[in-house]
């Protein structure tokens, strides 16, 4: 008999599980994030409050693993496959990706989850470790690889670290994204590039 | 009697006020955002927590007017007077400026603050916009005159929009602030500042 119980019994634990990943995602876009709360979830899900403290610690705990589980990655680099393009044509393979990540960026599927996660990140440093670690740091050293390899064909200049080069391209698109300064588009995306590849000095 | 009651009324005002917003700062630091409350401002500065609700509607718009009113502003732009420093070497005066906002950044008087501002911002809307117009807009106002001056001078290329510029020194710096990616040293504002000028391209 306890043979049969327990695959009935891990079944129903995937079940409850997907449900409550399901609920906390569609109650972040009905709610927002500071409106959202555990209780909400269990509610939705249709589980106990409990069943959700006994496997996560936090609304922000779960959204993370919503989140993750989905599948979806900040900047485009997922969407782009294991690696980055690379046509040997360094400035058209930015151009495509940062334009992925803008489109990504401003999709609410993505946008309101990733902006909550970030937003809990700030002021919360294990969850904030735990994002940066599992969602932000993977396409970044894809990034950071295209570069070595752009390096390598000696297309960008020897002394300039290819993890500086990364921030310069990403780090302007993440401030207008989160800090909604101007509108994040497409032009901005090569603009961004463009600038970064040729510097801002007059030659 | 009106006349005598009136200027004490508005002494204690204004002696709450200051009290309130003490004490948001003093346990922000001892507390984190997280679990300050506008029960416990309430308690530490010896006020209701009506008086509290009848001036401001959050924990986070107290925060926001004791940020604002200490005069301490993002990016160190503000440190460095009305205008960023214009010696005629773009170069230094940029890493001047933001060796000094790495300082701040560093510093828990104004990280803490403006951690917990932006934070709240990402998932408010509202006080997110007022985050941006009072706190970050202004500095970066001043960036970009600095490159306007820069490409006047015929030493920044006529093609680059100057706010695209500034995002490009200052987006890299705010990534590694509020994501703790990696340290955020002097060394990496230089490293910024020489790859905006310059591009990562190999000339």
């Amino acid at each position: 008999m306890a043979d049969k119980a327990a695959p009935d019994s891990s079944r129903r634990s995937e079940r409850s599980r997907r449900a409550i990943l399901d609920a906390a995602l569609e109650l972040l876009g009905e709610l927002g994030y500071p409106r959202l709360t555990v209780e909400a979830i269990a509610a939705r899900a249709g589980v106990g409050k409990q069943t959700i403290y006994r496997w996560w610690p936090s609304k922000a705990a779960v959204l993370l693993d919503a989140f993750t589980d989905r599948g979806t990655s900040p900047e485009g680099a997922e969407r782009a496959g294991a690696a980055l393009p690379d046509t040997g044509d360094l400035e058209a393979d930015l151009k495509l990706v940062l334009r992925a990540a803008v489109d990504q960026m401003n999709a609410p599927a993505y946008d309101l989850p990733a902006r909550a996660l970030t937003a809990e990140g700030l002021v919360n440093p294990e969850l904030g470790a735990h994002f940066v670690a599992q969602v932000l740091e993977p396409p970044l050293r894809l990034f950071a690889e295209r570069l070595r390899a752009a390096q390598d064909a000696g297309q960008v200049a020897r002394d300039i670290d290819p993890r500086v080069a990364v921030e310069l391209v990403c780090g302007p698109l993440t401030h207008r994204w989160l800090l909604r300064t101007l509108p994040l588009t497409h032009e901005y995306a090569d603009a961004v590039v463009e600038s970064a590849l040729r510097g801002i000095l007059k030659r």
